[in-house]
């Protein structure tokens, strides 16, 4: 699936062009494979615009980019062998030439596939490395996480459960409410489209927010400003709410509480903590294994030509946990 | 000078009231003094606000709340004898009777009586806490200070200037600007009324900006947040810009560039340093003996009278440097 033209606001199907192409075979040093899985991620949005950000552009007429999972299907390279499975940044596509740059060797006999595209690939390393290193979570402090029952936030939640943490989940709907509460342990939700959001955390969190991991932006950011503890760490994840937007995104106006509140609001971009993911994977991998952390995923099964209507659904908020399509 | 009325937008001259009163003698424990010069700061604004803030809001009916350097009158205080010079938060009054709580004996022989207000008192403590604890300067960091003609931005500028910074000040018209760059040794100075920040900043700060010390908020810290460098600092001080609006503050809407950059924003408010003021005190005092700080103030000669009026001037911009009121 290749990038045809800049989308502006929402994504638009003409935005994308599917092209067949002759597959090639692996050259020396490098392995080809079939994709069997790909992660659909809100920072797509972002690679889309022609802007300076932490990763240049996609640019028009490539293969869109993607973190996915791959079966190796011939290998030139040491280090891959045919049926091997795979993760790394091979893009919107069902067949992958690699040379072995970012690719990863997983055992899908400890964790299915798509696990490695979420609570043990990227959204996993976020919620870890965002709640815990940028975050500075202690045990037992509050924690709100917006987004909660996305793919970082699902996971985000239940790590600062595992410590301790009193922990108040804002979601869209009453069933990812309930979910958040019931089978993932959270101690509150919030439905933000049915309450007063700055209301529900005067109630939910009343000695104030000490982390507040933001996936969303916007007016939500903008309530938990007004309801941080002392020393508030607000860890800036991404912005969801805002990323279709034409025009320049809303700016938290209560930023000031900053000031009042002796409060740090922090951005950060996962990749800076590659050396670390296996120590984190291992960390939520016995977290799966003990039932402290459930694995929420949303795996919609189709081919390549699904990826564009496949994305929307994150920016509607269609999905709960990670969203993948999986190639059939 | 008693608080009449809360202020809507900019502070009128009926939402003072000036009260006659008998002075009152020193009871046991306390000391009675006359105020030499009243501190005029931005923070006073936000005191007039009735909301939850760093300190409870100036009551209707009190007197306003205002840093001040006395002498000492009468005393049956022993750490106080008539003839000490003292600082405090004693109000704008000409008479104050004191229990010496918070109350600072200080030697006017070394610095002006005015400058215990200023470089020496809660502006340069604000400055030095504000870039070396929370702007975590490091040597040789590109620096940017908004308000930098101001009481806190010419010691913050120029503190960093000490520890070999590149330093770029921000201000309002070419005479202050001129100020920065002859005078005080920055390294450039942009004047917001007549210049884009955003293009000055990338011809000032070609390789970003390492700590951005933001004392106005608004169009200006939306600006230096799209020139920021890898994990940069911005220090909340105060939005001036802003305090007078009878809307929400803009929020900045560049917030993402915090993501993107790895950078922090952080608040503070400089009382949670009082146990380090004595060695940031001896620190500046230092650089004012060899030189390398340069002492502004900007002296109204009045009565409390001019207190509403010269107040006003912070928010115009009319003052160079620290804004004192010297009772005469």
């Amino acid at each position: 699936m290749r990038l045809a033209a800049r989308p502006v606001g929402d994504v638009k199907p003409e935005d994308w062009q599917h092209c067949s192409e002759t597959v090639e075979d692996p050259g020396p040093g490098q392995f080809a494979g079939r994709t069997l899985a790909i992660s659909l991620d809100p920072a797509m949005r972002g690679w889309l615009d022609d802007r300076p950000s932490y990763l240049p552009p996609v640019g028009i007429g490539d293969v869109m980019r993607a973190g996915t999972i791959i079966e190796v299907t011939a290998s030139n390279h040491p280090g891959f062998q045919p049926g091997d499975h795979v993760t790394g940044v091979f893009g919107v596509q069902e067949h992958v030439v690699s040379d072995g740059k970012g690719a990863l060797k997983v055992d899908t006999s400890l964790a299915p596939a798509s696990t490695y595209l979420g609570a043990l690939g990227m959204p996993g390393m976020t919620a870890y490395f965002g709640l815990l290193d940028v975050g500075a979570l202690k045990d037992g402090e509050t924690v709100v996480v917006s987004g909660a029952a996305g793919a970082v936030g699902t996971i985000a939640g239940q790590i600062a459960k595992a410590r301790g943490c009193r922990v108040v989940g804002i979601a869209g709907g009453p069933e990812k409410c309930a979910m958040l509460t019931g089978e993932l342990g959270f101690d509150a939700a919030i439905d933000y489209r049915a309450e007063d959001v700055r209301k529900a955390l005067r109630e939910h969190a009343p000695d104030g927010i000490d982390v507040y991991f933001d996936n969303v932006g916007g007016d939500i950011l903008d309530a938990a400003l007004t309801r941080l503890a002392m020393h508030a760490r607000v860890v800036i994840c991404g912005a969801i709410s805002q990323y279709n937007n034409t025009t320049p995104p809303a700016g938290p106006s209560n930023y000031l509480s900053l000031l009042v509140r002796r409060a740090r609001m922090e951005g950060f971009v996962v990749f800076d903590y590659a050396q670390r993911y296996a120590q984190a994977a291992q960390e939520i991998s016995e977290l799966i294994g003990a039932g402290r952390i459930k694995v929420k995923e949303h795996v919609v099964k189709g081919s390549v030509d699904d990826f564009p209507e496949t994305l929307q659904m994150l920016f509607r908020g269609e999905n709960v946990g990670k969203l993948v399509l999986e190639l059939v």
